[in-house]
């Protein structure tokens, strides 16, 4: 039916796959294919778009949820037989518009496509920010809920700021920092995640700027960015954030915020000193400005404590501290905590409900088992000790495998080794060709343009076998690029 | 030391709270109270300024957690001792400012004061919309909890759009009501709320406007408009929204949606037969609007089966559903879902990882748990048999006390009765007088300023003493009005 051969454009904005399904969608809606109309077999069809065929699989599956096509799985896929009742209805809402312009933006593809294919259990995960499974205290975890649910009486509406029992015991756990705090001073959230979410719709006007290190944590920055926040990335030196690119900020007065992750920062492991945190927290102190102290590695310390946090220091009701079980337990229970003044935490807890109705009360019991007593400290001793043999081992690969043709930091705590790759010209190369051998990366172009020649790597999640199989592969595919 | 006796003004918008708390911090700050200055004691001072004893203990509890104030429990409050150094180094950051400008906007008071209410286990709520403690199947709940616990293996990290047999299992669920979907058109949330606030943010242009029931749910209301949308009210009858009065919205093009509560409506209990629904369907289709379908109540009729779901009518996959365990479980397990076409869903999974980087893993295995087999769907049919008992006895009473000055139509299901006091002026004074007499409504005037002569009961929560005293006292206290 089509005379000449319609082809995606490579070179526009659109993506591939939204080219076809206008495409396709074009034939239905103008009649050109009328209802009942047999489409031409996927495989026929990847080869005459000149596109894989796994794209035209996910175009179909959404052209189906569109209730423009059928076709059980086996059988053609055909135009709807009752196309044109459909359209006359004109009962098709336009979501691609609605979703283009909504409120949030959509998160960036590589964001998506990295953070999909961190749950394919096929790949040799390099990337995960997580603890592997066999770190998870499985026995103890089975223990604890097997705990809970015995004493479960009620699960009906809370306080929003969280299960009373649990705040008390982050606050006892916080005091291990030296932070000295109270529950009211205290949100629970689904962790860290969601408290850096409320901060930023809930004490951050439209437009305001939050500053932050560079590079940083890619989620976070994507949050702050959804929300209609705009970012200014400050350099770091070996000591974190540098407190003279924040020194004039005045003119922004109460349009900004600085955000920071002092220990273990993602992606670069690096921790700041004493000294540095507190120059950081003076200037923001001298510009009246809050100061977002992202701690979630804080518990992941491997040769020597966590220097304090910001929060503990003199000054630190101007910060916003946010904390999360995620890293050290488990990214799985959502537990995290905000800790800010008692009229901060009302505001935070006020939007909370607005947006998902409080946490769930079953997770905060577990949390609270966790943290009432000496469990989860006796728990990170153990983590510690495997984190240091995995870290070394790294370490140990890197230095036979890439010793000469590229440098590193070696980190205290935390899951990364932030490796510049000296002379690699793109890094975005090199992810692809270790994706296609089965190796996930994360490459430091995705964090700022200009880290072309770094990579993250992790040493949380992988095995042993898998660390080393991923290096001796980086290696070759280094070598030959 | 001050001469002329200032209280605060009651005609203003600020409140009272903002006002003491701004004038005692201009006493501290411009230095007129200097550093360890002993403050009036609370009593003396909630007499001089003419307020509540509590609304002193509130705001010395802000100007301690501002830093301002110090003083143990007992002793005198004073002002901080380390004042001087603490103002000149300019380290308070203008939360006030940055509050009530940021991204979301504050929750109105009214709504804050009734949530707390309604945690106040002293009062007799025939205000909150949530079964009873008793109701709470505890036995069953240990035994999934126990259950889940023993074959824990490792909550890691999952996929955004929640666990997938549960997933399934709700996909199941939904065929029961005539519903045909799949896992990968649903999204696991934390309970409705989440579902219709990712809506908001993930298909909503900022500026747009949702049509809703007048009256209807508080929060939902709230949450749309804290994220930018604004809202239209659309009147009801006694089978619900009225389709004339959406009829006209092409002007709107693709920036409205319709947001209805069809089965026993949040505040007024309205059931919409099938052939309204068939009507409002049907001018969604032509005017290619979404159609945001809240079914919280659905599974809770008592006289007959709730009519079909507006998602399961030809042209639903116009229709947004949006559904939960809140009102017919445990709103503390916070397990809700939308329905949606794949794409959409992806786009909301899409935002919710970056609200709450996923729900937790514990309470969706306990969902799938319930969902799985009959357990829950013979649960429903215990809990249908004792809402029934409730329903009937709250309507004898109100016969028994109110009949004659008082009028109501029979709910067939959910929680609340929507009764219209007759000649009742201000049923804000009603509600007040009922407070004091500990005893919590919600007076129709929250929901819409011209309710000034409804109250909305809820037979769900209350013992059957507490609903009978309830009853005698509002009729007490609405003849002495
Ligand atoms: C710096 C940082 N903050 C926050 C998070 C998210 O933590 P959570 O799972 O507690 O939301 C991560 C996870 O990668 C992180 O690296
Ligand atoms: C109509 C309606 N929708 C949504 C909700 C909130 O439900 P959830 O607890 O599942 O978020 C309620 C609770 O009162 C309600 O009445």
């Amino acid at each position: 039916m089509v005379c000449e051969i319609w082809t995606p454009n490579r070179n526009t904005d659109k993506s591939i796959h939204q080219q076809i399904f206008h495409y396709l969608e074009d034939r239905i809606i103008t009649g050109e294919w009328p209802a009942g109309y047999k489409l031409t077999p996927q495989r026929k069809l990847a080869e005459e778009l000149n596109v894989h065929r796994s794209t035209i699989v996910n175009v179909l599956e959404d052209l189906k949820s569109s209730g423009l096509i059928e076709g059980q799985k086996g059988s053609a896929t055909r135009v709807t037989t009752n196309i044109n009742a459909f359209l006359t209805n004109g009962n098709r809402v336009n979501w691609d518009f609605r979703i283009k312009n909504a409120i949030y933006k959509e998160s960036p593809p590589f964001l998506k496509t990295i953070n999909n294919l961190e749950l394919d259990s096929n790949i040799i995960q390099l990337s995960r920010a997580e603890l592997a499974d066999g770190f998870f205290p499985k026995y103890q975890m089975r223990e604890i809920t097997r705990l809970v649910g015995e004493n479960l009486n009620y699960l009906g509406k809370e306080d929003p700021k969280g299960y009373f029992p649990l705040r008390e015991s982050i606050a006892r756990h916080l005091k291990n920092y030296g932070i000295n705090t109270s529950p009211d001073c205290i949100l629970v959230t689904s962790g860290a995640t969601q408290g850096l979410q409320l901060i930023a719709l809930g004490l951050l006007e439209k437009g305001s700027t939050v500053f932050l290190d560079t590079p940083s944590y890619l989620y976070s920055r994507h949050a702050f960015q959804s929300a209609g926040i705009n970012l200014r990335g400050v350099s770091m030196d070996e000591k974190g954030m540098i407190p003279f690119e924040i020194c004039n900020l005045r003119n922004y007065q109460n349009r900004a915020a600085i955000y920071s992750i002092p220990s273990f920062h993602n992606p670069t492991g690096i921790v700041m000193p004493p000294s540095r945190r507190n120059s950081i927290l003076e200037m923001c102190l001298k510009q009246r400005l809050p100061l977002i102290e992202d701690d979630v590695y804080r518990d992941l310390w491997i040769d020597e404590p966590t220097p304090p946090p910001m929060k503990s220091m003199e000054g630190g009701n101007s910060v916003l501290y946010v904390g999360s079980l995620s890293k050290s337990l488990s990214p799985g229970l959502r537990i995290g905590w905000t800790v800010a003044n008692k009229q901060v935490i009302e505001r935070l807890a006020d939007i909370k409900l607005q947006l998902d109705n409080g946490s769930s009360i079953l997770p905060q019991h577990i949390a609270y088992e966790w943290l009432k007593g000496q469990f989860y400290n006796e728990y990170l001793m153990e983590i510690r000790k495997k984190l240091r043999v995995r870290r070394d081992f790294l370490l140990y690969m890197l230095e036979k495998h890439l010793g000469g043709i590229a440098s590193w930091k070696v980190p205290t705590g935390g899951f990364f080794i932030w490796v510049n790759l000296n002379k690699c010209k793109s890094v975005h190369h090199l992810y692809l060709r270790l994706l296609n051998r089965g190796i996930l990366i994360h490459p430091g172009s995705i964090y700022n343009e200009d880290r072309h020649n770094y990579v993250r790597l992790s040493f949380s999640y992988a095995s042993m076998e898998e660390l080393e199989e991923g290096i001796v592969v980086l290696a070759e595919e280094l070598l030959k690029l």
